[in-house]
């Protein structure tokens, strides 16, 4: 059960994107599995990739076709992957570009593909190429909700975020939508996630604006160390607002949309790991007092990928220990461990490297039974601090990895 | 239930080591969690302690002992760790010392002490000491079984290894035992290993025999990627085999000795993973065709540590592409993924970066059910490898580790 998210929030359309959703049976029956995103001409596109060396057929070609032209449409399919599949995926992957130009009556580098699901498999062009026009035909603004749907994999809410703006006095939106539940961690997630914004914005700011955004949403959360070879982050702007053109990554107007995609694409981040494989509990392990971010983050993924916290975040089991063992082995330079402390939300359970005097097994229970726990690490060293996002580790993660592909 | 481990082999006694273990009530009642381990006079010592930075009271007390004189007697406990027990925790560590040297007669410097178990809770140093005579009631020299027993945490097998060889025509013994089943990982895992021998040898060629042995032993082996505050690895020497003293890491003596020193401690470090917190699936991972051991050790840490990979091998899936995407992650400089090749056993999973045009899912399930897996990863980038073995991880590791203060 996902962890404090009730449903997808209202998605305000985005004028200039539309959006198709369709049953295509790509791996299973019964499910929205194929989307088309289709973007107004002159529409501009800012991208982050996975950094996994086995990045998949469909980043490979989306990454050519974007640097040939802006696209026309995105087409998504969910059940497999398209990774690990040599030549053969290559070929599949532009094949399905093709099918859809052809039918959209553009040039297939038009168009971006991207899949998700089982690696190492075929994916079926046929089947999808046979649910193009369901797609075509159920394309529109208010498709956002059903596209969100039609992404997921073992996610098991649907995944949104959205704000509206003011520039120049027009509304502007940012909406986007994610998927993602396990193979979570930096440097991007097993994740999609599909924002878009009818602002007017060179394509250089809002490749800036998408970069920051990126660094601290999806680059900050961690569900289970793993680094799939399919994330993707796409941002779109249709330019329909009538704001005066973002030339670059600076001003003021810059600034109110920067914020506004960063808190879409934290939003969309959040909702990632609360719908975490297995999570009964939603964690926020901030790092701070450090001598650098990077030291910071260290000791927070440190944390973050230790099955034995993890597993005591799962049994409601307040066993600082693990935390302080996993602070003591984080590869960071230097850690004077007479100066850190450790708060479980506000209780002070490690203070100069020890137990708190005034620490009670009780006070520390009662913070760990929470759904939602808010963990403090100070490392005294300096004034550098980070925060970063996980679930626990729960007989159900187990459990939902152990029987995918069954 | 362990993987290929039955029962305790022939564990040759050590001429010059006496064991003596006793039910002390230390934290639970009925279980041996007290031994003594006493040295004859003139025994050298050797010794590598975890490398985590918040190190439990016993490894600060127990080097600086070692600094200044050779022990003549090991203090062992389970059931509390006496780590993150601040200034009150080096008390209690010296305490025990003090108690065991008074009833030895000898100084306080002269014992060791060594704890495992929990984390953060005070040492019960009136329980330990109460269990003292007992403990020296029961000094023998064929007390390594029980004292095998005596140290065991979350393990569910008593370990030890043990070799004879010849060395000037005396036979010389070198006999271990090890605890350790969760919280494994490199640069020590949760560990405590107390090997020993009979040889001559000086005090510099005993540490570098150690340090060999542990690097290519318990620092090839990972559970969790945890590593613990109490690691900690004794080898003596007590020089009752009337060899040719073996005075430095050189020469044929040196060499022989070496050899059975690895061979005690590879034996007690896979013993260690073989009994690992959950286990179904013994898994040796080999990394070649690298242009660096360090790297061919980080993508098998990397393959090693994935939760995904972890819970594939628990299902028995060939979930290949989870190999695939580790070795796309790992931190290393450069990868050519044309290049590499994964093999399970002898079936050929990935060539040239892709699924192999031979392979089958029922070749891959077939070898995946086995209790024992050799994953083979070959870079194509040189001639260096590395091997690491490691376990599953299945539903048992997340009930022990929820359940484990309950």
């Amino acid at each position: 059960m996902p962890v404090g998210l009730t449903g997808l929030p209202m998605l305000h359309p985005v004028p200039g994107i539309r959006l198709g959703t369709t049953q295509a049976h790509i791996r299973k029956p019964d499910r929205r599995d194929l989307v088309v995103i289709a973007c107004a001409p002159g529409t501009r596109a800012a991208a982050v990739f996975t950094k996994n060396r086995f990045c998949a057929a469909p980043v490979v070609v989306a990454r050519e076709h974007l640097s040939q032209s802006a696209p026309r449409a995105l087409l998504i399919n969910t059940g497999f992957a398209n990774a690990g599949t040599g030549e053969s995926g290559l070929v599949d992957a532009r094949a399905s570009c093709t099918a859809l130009a052809r039918v959209l009556k553009c040039q297939p580098h038009e168009i971006l593909p991207f899949s998700t699901g089982v690696i190492g498999e075929r994916l079926p062009v046929d089947r999808l190429t046979a649910g193009l026009p369901a797609c075509l035909a159920a394309l529109n603004e208010s498709g956002w909700g059903e596209a969100a749907q039609g992404i997921m994999t073992t996610d098991t809410v649907p995944k949104g975020a959205s704000r509206r703006l003011t520039l120049d006095g027009k509304i502007v939106t940012v909406t986007g939508i994610a998927k993602g539940a396990g193979m979570i961690r930096p440097d991007m997630a097993t994740m999609l996630a599909f924002v878009a914004t009818d602002a007017v914005v060179s394509a250089s700011a809002l490749q800036a604006c998408l970069n920051a955004a990126v660094n601290m949403s999806f680059n900050r959360i961690t569900v289970d160390g793993d680094t799939s070879t399919n994330d993707a982050c796409l941002l779109l702007a249709t330019g329909k607002a009538g704001n005066g053109e973002i030339r670059d990554a600076s001003g003021d107007a810059y600034a109110v949309l920067a914020r506004a995609v960063a808190e879409v694409c934290a939003g969309l981040a959040q909702a990632i790991v609360r719908d975490a494989e297995g999570i009964t509990k939603f964690i926020t392990l901030e790092v701070r007092g450090g001598a650098s971010e990077s030291d910071c983050l260290e000791v927070a993924y440190t944390i973050a990928h230790s099955p034995l916290v993890k597993t005591a975040f799962f049994a409601s089991d307040p066993n600082w220990g693990r935390i302080l063992a996993a602070v003591g082995r984080a590869p960071i330079a230097r850690l004077d461990v007479g100066k850190v402390s450790i708060h479980l939300e506000n209780v002070c359970v490690v203070r100069n490297g020890g137990v708190a005097a005034d620490y009670t097994e009780t006070a520390g229970r009662d913070v760990m039974r929470r759904s939602e726990i808010h963990v403090r690490v100070d490392l005294g060293a300096g004034s550098a601090g980070a925060t970063v996002w996980t679930s626990d580790l729960s007989h159900d993660y187990v459990r939902i990895n152990a029987e995918y592909r069954t």
